[in-house]
């Protein structure tokens, strides 16, 4: 197998799927991005190819991953779905962590017409938790519950916030105030963010506290799992924090008149939070997951777990975020050019699962890049 | 006695020493504001007697009070000075809450010239405090350690602030802001505002939370005693939430860039804060207040304390702080007008207790309004 494939995005994320894939045995790769200097970076830091291109024009896509067998997607969600039918229409396998704000698989009619395998939404959540979610709830006759804990924390914890941000803060305060859609009895319950706050205890982490958010996506449609919900991670006093925050209006994108011009309370807690929240140079970041289902197995009620906590590399310098985001993609793509998946269409993961013995080959995949999963079982709770 | 008097401002707290004082046998009052709906409000609610001037112009103040026996404040601290310097060159008595920023016995030579007797920063806290603070440093020999705990509150505690402001959120912030100035080994020490938090049990109010605010103001000149602060008070909690918005900048005057334009987080966060901090109608606010002195009476180490707790009067309809501030005001001024305290100055009230009996003679016209201040007595700690 010698593979020639194409990275489209030299963010962090982008980064670390090119640095992973070009480990790999037969694999040749190239990372694209508009930018010189993150091309730059990417060339120095790790000898990777790189090549300089519009990506936000979906025609320069289309030419440019022409030239390669396998593509990986690490762009911006506004321009995801672009992106998506670009790489579908030039006919190339595709596994994407775009994590694009619409339904990527109203695409699904054109790949599979292309005959194109593309996995969308393939990181860590959504991604590997999407792919344990549907391994469940296949693998479970009678599955009843689907929950998913989930959160990028920094290892040091500092006054007030106890956070920073993977990504812009902008797009954290997005999941503290978009209503949470979850599933109850089978049907699609909407509840506001930052709610129903519990603490949970994760060996290795101590206590943290999850919080309902909107991070059911697909799952929500292609499960018939009658109660399924996904809620994010923090240390204990954070949300307590946010949602005197949001109370306050801080998180209101509704101008108000301040001095003489409209302003939008959102742009100026962003502008404020944006320095406090950024990771500095060499911070270690944490990965912490939990995914659990309820069912009967071999004729018994029993709760499966898979549990994951990830931590920065300092060896390769990739921080976990980017660790557990793109070698869920790299693992996924590896199976693409392997043959080990490559119905056309276009899957979110749970519906990769379907395929007998895939989440076992992803999860090996997964854990041979450092990222180790591990799953328990035990009697379902009454 | 016959007393002409003259209340000057309309606002809450000038209501309430007019309403008060139009009470009191002997005396007949005047409210002054530039106001129309002001004046027409104590107008039509109290009946009392009203007068539209422009206050701002010293000169209208000092031909206005020309015609009256005694003069009362109740204005804006911005305009507090001149208002002073006008009703001393009137040659006539006053008694000021107006809290200037300014030093007023810069303006002490020229009330001394003019024989003219005038009490500022008569309010509760400062006012009362000073008083009681003065009273114990003279009944006290020795008097190590002065310490005021002070705060308004609302009734009914709301989250997440179970704060409600009797005046400008920006001038709460500012006490947020301000570097408190305490006294300590006899020197001024500069301590970070909402410093030192510590929990104290007020009886009827239960256990509040008190920091260090810049409250000493003249106390620190005048009072020769090695160790004193001012604490406010809120209900736990408030600080914590307080610290946190301030570290994350929402208090800062400096303009950050926004959408293209400049723009203060401290004038976006009064903006915000304004309609969650004003108390609606008939919603009640307390008062409470604990000032101690540790010193030697009869040879003995003792410490004494006076604590206020006081109520929204629901017949009057005034709010807490507008009886505990106005009705400190006309308790001095009965005072004044009964020639109990004449002495030519300008006097912050810790001066005025020099004067023997006059503190006993205050709180008693005090409690005859209904703000009962108990005082106590014990060994002192260790």
């Amino acid at each position: 197998m010698s593979q020639n494939a194409v990275v489209m995005g030299a963010g962090m994320v982008g980064s670390a799927m090119a640095w992973d894939l070009s480990k790999q045995p037969g694999f040749k790769v190239t990372v694209v991005d508009s930018r010189p200097q993150a091309l730059e970076r990417v060339a120095k830091r790790w000898g990777i190819a790189t090549k300089q291109a519009d990506l936000g024009s979906p025609s320069e896509v289309k030419r440019l991953v022409a030239d390669y067998d396998l593509v990986l997607g690490a762009l911006s969600s506004a321009i995801g779905l672009q992106t998506l039918r670009a790489v579908i229409e030039a006919g190339r396998p595709y596994v994407d962590i775009s994590f694009m704000g619409e339904n990527a698989w109203e695409l699904d009619a054109l790949a599979k017409s292309k005959g194109v395998c593309a996995v969308v939404d393939c990181g860590v959540a959504p991604g590997v938790s999407n792919l344990l979610a549907g391994h469940a709830a296949n693998a479970l006759s009678d599955c009843t519950n689907i929950e998913i804990y989930v959160g990028g924390l920094p290892a040091e914890r500092y006054w007030p916030f106890e956070y920073k941000a993977g990504f812009a803060p902008s797009d954290v305060i997005e999941e503290y105030t978009r209503p949470a859609r979850v599933v109850e009895h089978g049907k699609m319950v909407i509840k506001e963010a930052l709610s129903e706050p519990e603490l949970m205890a994760f060996a290795g982490m101590g206590t943290l506290e999850a919080f309902n958010t909107d991070g059911l996506r697909s799952l929500a449609y292609n499960l018939k799992v009658p109660f399924m919900k996904e809620k994010t991670l923090r240390y204990p006093g954070h949300i307590a924090l946010m949602r005197a925050f949001r109370h306050t209006g801080f998180f209101s994108p509704e101008p108000i008149p301040v001095g003489g011009v409209k302003v939008k309370p959102l742009d100026v807690t962003s502008a404020l939070l944006f320095p406090k929240w950024t990771f500095e140079d060499g911070e270690v970041d944490l990965t912490v997951m939990r995914v659990l289902a309820d069912g009967t197995q071999n004729g018994k009620r029993v709760r499966l777990t898979w549990d994951l906590l990830d931590r920065a590399d300092p060896v390769s310098g990739f921080r976990s975020m980017s660790r557990t985001t793109g070698f869920a993609a790299t693992s996924m793509a590896v199976l693409l050019a392997r043959g080990e998946f490559q119905e056309p269409g276009v899957h979110p993961p749970e519906l990769v699962a379907r395929k007998p013995g895939l989440t076992a080959a992803f999860l090996k995949e997964y854990e041979a890049r450092g990222v180790k999963v591990t799953a328990g079982s035990a009697a379902a709770p009454e």
